[in-house]
């Protein structure tokens, strides 16, 4: 199964001719998911090949314009295009009014249905679960009310070993509950234990989605060893001050989150349009969190 | 003085790689105009070379995404980048609440002021006017209110000229009358008329926006003689009867417009996402008016 990333925009409120506006996209075992959704982004989708219509699953982060702007087109032209089937909207509540006013406006009503789950959580929560992923959503440090993201794979099943299970006359019911690691337990009473005759399961992977937050040590339990973590860092530690007047993080802190945490790869966006040049960002981070990278819009990630 | 008009987006709803959603930009004698801002016109402002900060005024045509959802991202990045100059915004009335909400949810505020002329007029009206421009907003046909622009330097003054006033020793003070086509009597009662101490004035330039409407006779007296008229050509006349369900115009219909208002050029844009090519729009406009072109974005017009 596929769990995919790609980075539509790394930029931070003002667009460059490098750098869109936040977005990105993700494939989670089939799970087609937009994060944020800045001015352009259907473009973006374009440019790098992903389909528009296969999106299900968007999540806004909060109401800053970098963040949402491009939404609002991009649902117009899902509708142009004939989608019929439905997208969920997961964002703080005004969005939902936003949108509304704007079609209103327009006179136009899509074809398809929004459900909208709004944000508005204290702590960590379950935002969305199917049979194969779950998306949980937390708040962060900001402006505004900000949250976070964790897109996470089931835990995934013990593989079962046949032989073994053939040569002790195990019957075939005691299948699905080695799979899940549950011992069984036969007509005669007699006990089988799942480990004897199943493997660990694989790990489940899971991507962390954190911008724009100022430096904020709850995060560290939210993201806690995420196979990979993307941390704003629209700073680096020479403009400190800027990133807590501002309430976004610098490349140092966003290294000691993914530090503590145990994440196992760190990527850094939302850099602010003040540099060209982004080795600081990448050498003060890697001083506390070696396995880290700046990215880059069409930048892809296979988690 | 400069009369120059730049087409930043000739396309229609659904944008495509090589056309972006309306927006052009007007320099007309150092008055900085943007007219109509889909999604992505502050990134075709760069790439086409134009400073966002001189704009001063914005004219949205209607409510459509495709003609508006590029401005709340342009406002903001004027914002980020220092501006203290205000803006002039005409537009249909629910544009300052939508613009108002986002503000809202962003908790953020602009550093300058916007201005808000609402566009509500049933006939043709001035809209602005200074030294040496006017404005006219005016309304057309589509399945919302819409309104068309013309964009017109003041009236030019009549050249003097100066051998004869010194050999016939008139008065300066008949100056400023003669440059205003005023006949001027001395003290003595005499009688000095204009046009013997005058040239005939250049032509004061115009620039016509008609985008979007179906075909409308009454836009042809808006539009009257107007050096450069731009005009939708969403359709052929192939899809004549889809211009008529979604009240946009063929080619041909814009050529009628033009020949019966006696413009000097005719461009045409909004061009459909189903032509890749426009040739058909182009022979069956220039079949009823020969001074006609299609517009693609980056392309300007000196008028």
């Amino acid at each position: 199964m596929s769990f995919e990333l790609t980075i539509l925009g790394s930029g931070a409120a003002l667009p460059t001719g490098k750098r869109n506006p936040a977005a990105q996209y993700v494939n989670c075992n089939e799970r087609h998911i937009l994060i944020d959704c800045g001015e352009g982004t259907q473009n973006q989708l374009r440019r790098f090949g992903i389909k528009i219509q296969k999106i299900r699953h968007i999540l806004i982060s909060h109401l800053h314009g970098d963040h949402f702007f491009g939404l609002a087109g991009l649902l117009s032209t899902m509708n142009l295009l004939g989608r019929t089937q439905g997208v969920t909207l997961y964002a703080p509540p005004l969005l939902k009014d936003i949108i509304e006013l704007q079609l209103k406006a327009s006179g136009f009503y899509y074809q398809f249905k929004v459900d909208f789950v709004p944000l508005e959580m204290t702590s960590m929560q379950k935002i969305m679960e199917d049979k194969l992923i779950e998306i949980h959503a937390f708040p962060m440090k900001h402006r505004i009310p900000t949250y976070g993201f964790v897109i996470r794979e089931k835990p995934r099943e013990r593989p079962i070993l046949g032989e073994e299970l053939r040569q002790d006359g195990v019957s075939l019911q005691a299948v699905p509950f080695f799979r899940k690691g549950i011992d069984y337990k036969d007509e005669k009473g007699k006990l089988f234990r799942a480990e004897d005759y199943t493997l660990a399961p694989k790990k489940a992977r899971s991507y962390a989605y954190c911008s724009d937050t100022a430096y904020y040590e709850p995060l560290i339990e939210c993201v806690k060893e995420s196979d990979l973590l993307y941390h704003e860092a629209t700073f680096i530690e020479r403009h400190k001050d800027r990133a807590k007047s501002t309430l976004h993080s610098t490349a140092m802190e966003a290294a000691h989150i993914a530090q503590k945490a145990g994440v196992g790869k760190l990527i850094l966006g939302h850099i602010s349009s003040r540099y060209e040049n982004t080795d600081p960002h990448l050498s003060e981070a890697k001083s506390v969190f070696e396995n880290t990278l700046v990215v880059e819009d069409g930048m892809s990630f296979e988690i």
